[in-house]
């Protein structure tokens, strides 16, 4: 999987001169969204199926600081995976590689109805892309 | 008419230590949402009814440069409107009473179908407060 | 202490038409800001004496949606404090007092050189009133 | 000049389910500084030059909705320029080719007090090349 890069943007930045720690949580969607388009499960063929897919958690650990115009490189991958819930995990590296923060999300997935959805019984082809992403 | 204040956060600064220039753009929405509130025409009584209005157009000039955590009292006040576009005018001022910023934004009133509602004679109550308002 | 009040904005629902889960992080710092207002220790005193308090962690457990125009009550806590770092939690309710999100956030005390204050010995009256506050 | 690509995010959604007209903003600041960048003018470059170049005015005009992921491009050019002010004009488009959006900011340059630099004496290069792009 390709990495996603962020560039800090000047309004991300905050009277600390350095990034708000709110933006990560943004930076993580856009991880979340470019890691799916690799997949070939865009957020949009999902809504297009009716499945819907809610943020349970989030949690991030701030380990350095970053500010515009940084480019930040994210890595995701999946932490944990059961057909139910899905965890991911978000590795964000500055330029010389060092760590600037790690991320976790929880998601949900639900149909039009806000109901579970059965993922191996009626969406096999998800479930096996996920447990085998899981398992690299 | 009460004035709509806006006590600027944290995270709206940026790195010049400043509110950075979008989040008025934000305010303008918070107080207009107020003006409608204070009319008896809240947003959601719109949207119930069907009643979509988007922003055409949005314009700011800034004056005085402000930051957290400042009160910023901003006043509401109908520009122009005769029945298809409204103009909005903001007048926002720090604890001093000086101007920091004069905006303006344009709305169109559409239906559920994005046609142009007729509001004088389908909401000759809304018609009627927005004329009225206008004069004051 | 108070409850701090936070009304859902417009600009912070999304395509789901709820509260983006973003926004959630922006509140909890607003609630702190109010937190250490009422305490008598508002931030820009504690820049003035040259503490800056930058996030370590951010955690969120969503159990409900929000969204427009939703008043939302936030009540803080500290969860833990050593004098070192304090761990603060946020437990935000919709106006039926259901809740809707738990949030924790993590914190440092540095110098303006970026080091870890002493705060028990340089600034025992904040050390008090965190220590006394943690017991309540 | 090579144009500016914004790919819409998720977060920058309403309940509306287009893009919330706030962003736009921030796309042109994107599109500035990338802009700058492309001109040998990064704003790094011109901050550590002690220049700094507050935002006096924007000014926005919407002509369709946008929404994620939508692909925008925008295309800047130098509207006006006279050694004192700089107005910048956005035109934002969709992949059709049809425009979306077409803006407009104003800007000053001033040294770290805050006072107007003159700019052909003291940074002949910035003028010249300001001066060559408006020709363009």
């Amino acid at each position: 999987m390709r990495e996603y890069i962020h560039t800090v943007q000047y309004y991300e930045t905050d009277k600390m001169q350095i990034t708000h720690h709110s933006n990560y949580i943004r930076w993580m969607e856009e991880a979340r969204v470019d890691f799916l388009d690799q997949m070939g499960w865009p957020f949009d063929k999902l809504e297009a199926l009716g499945i819907v897919s809610p943020v349970l958690s989030v949690n991030c650990d701030y380990k350095l600081t970053t500010t515009f115009p940084e480019k930040i490189s994210i890595n995701v991958k999946i932490k944990e995976f059961k057909g139910v819930k899905l965890f991911l995990e978000y590795e964000m590296k500055n330029k010389d590689g060092k760590t600037v923060c790690i991320g976790t999300t929880g998601h949900a997935f639900l149909n039009s109805e806000g109901k579970p959805i059965r993922m191996k019984q009626d969406y096999p082809q998800l479930f096996d892309i996920l447990t085998k992403a899981k398992e690299l």
